[in-house]
């Protein structure tokens, strides 16, 4: 398989249809901008099925995705995309870098879900930008893109807040990329894991996120297991 | 005179009138959210000089200003706001923050004019903000209020690029600061000097600002002082 592309989570590979790739889970750990990096055997493979759950999910509520079907334990078969260089963050509850920048304490719920939008670029520390920045960095085609962008992270939000719940999990806040398809759709792409949300388990207030990673706090294999299992009973 | 409240470059009195205040402009000068820090002797003069000038000629454009009247060299009765804890920042070239968060070369001009919200706050380091964080820190009533303010930024910078155009300068951005009056109308407040603004000399391409400050390049006496002067003599 030819490689295309290799981030710090994924590896992407040329597929027989050139409107389609193959997206590789790896079992790489990253954090802080990969400032911390470190490999957990198994967690592509636990990614992938987390991931190919909830886009299965989340095309059901008519959020429209890249993926077309899981081939193997760690790939997915995905529509090729033009990935929007914006990381989309929506945040229900006080975490991060949100209680950081603004000094709101870790865990307070804020009084209404947020939108972020963050300039996918390491050299830059994926900076905060504003709807300007976006227009000025020609992140995006029109001001419209971004309504769509804020509305789809509102709506997969609204989704995943009651598909958590029914698993004893708060989802605390998370980040989608997107992507244009080969119609110029704007579809959600990357993925939907631990390691792109942060998930708090209700019960016993423990974290079962990267933040166990980021902080040394836990074990992260245990954790995500305990999520795709509990993934896999809801009905 | 009862002090009432004193910032890194002014200090406010209470007046005779409870809806009036007395601004008195220092000579102290800071940067990089005080780190830096020094005094220059007249410096207070002349920002209070340029502030009402420039003032004046925004109150004959249709923009409200706190300003009332000048009272001597460093002193201006102006009308009690609360100050919106909001700066807006207006760029037409990139310059400063904006070049080192979007990798952006100082001096690029910018496709359009941009404004920035940074939630005035020095123990956070005045962040930049987006809409949502301005409404759940409560720093305005509704959305509302935010594009009033992106609305007078925009208005006050097409006036000001013409006026500095006049005397020979280019204003590549600047920051302005809103208060509520009694009435609950919003009104432009703090100052507009060369320590708030970028301002480069047409001909020759030096910084006539606090920039001159900030990195060491130059008298900003001086500096200060010629705006002044060309400033009288705009018609």
């Amino acid at each position: 398989m030819k490689l295309l592309y290799e981030g710090k989570a994924k590896k992407i590979y040329e597929a027989d249809n050139p409107n389609e790739v193959i997206c590789e889970f790896k079992d790489s750990l990253t954090a802080f901008n990969g400032e911390k990096a470190a490999s957990e055997s198994g967690k592509g493979e636990l990614n992938c099925a987390i991931t190919t759950l909830i886009f299965k999910a989340l095309e059901k509520e008519g959020i429209p995705t890249h993926l077309i079907k899981q081939i193997d334990s760690t790939k997915l078969l995905v529509k090729k995309v033009d990935i929007i260089p914006i990381e989309v963050v929506v945040r229900n509850i006080a975490a991060g870098s949100l209680s950081k920048r603004l000094g709101l304490k870790e865990g307070e719920k804020l009084p209404f879900t947020i939108v972020e939008f963050y300039y996918k670029n390491d050299d830059l520390n994926d900076p905060l930008i504003n709807d300007d920045h976006a227009m000025i960095l020609n992140l995006v085609n029109d001001r419209k893109e971004l309504d769509i962008l804020r509305e789809y992270g509102r709506k997969i939000n609204e989704f995943l807040t009651k598909f958590f719940d029914k698993i004893g999990l708060t989802l605390v806040d998370f980040k989608v990329e997107f992507g244009k398809d080969k119609d110029g759709h704007i579809i959600l792409a990357d993925e939907i894991t631990p390691d792109s949300c942060r998930l708090w388990d209700k019960k016993t207030g423990k974290k079962m996120d990267k933040d166990l990673f980021r902080f040394d706090l836990g074990d992260i294999k245990e954790a995500y297991t305990e999520i795709l299992k509990r993934l896999k009973e809801v009905k």
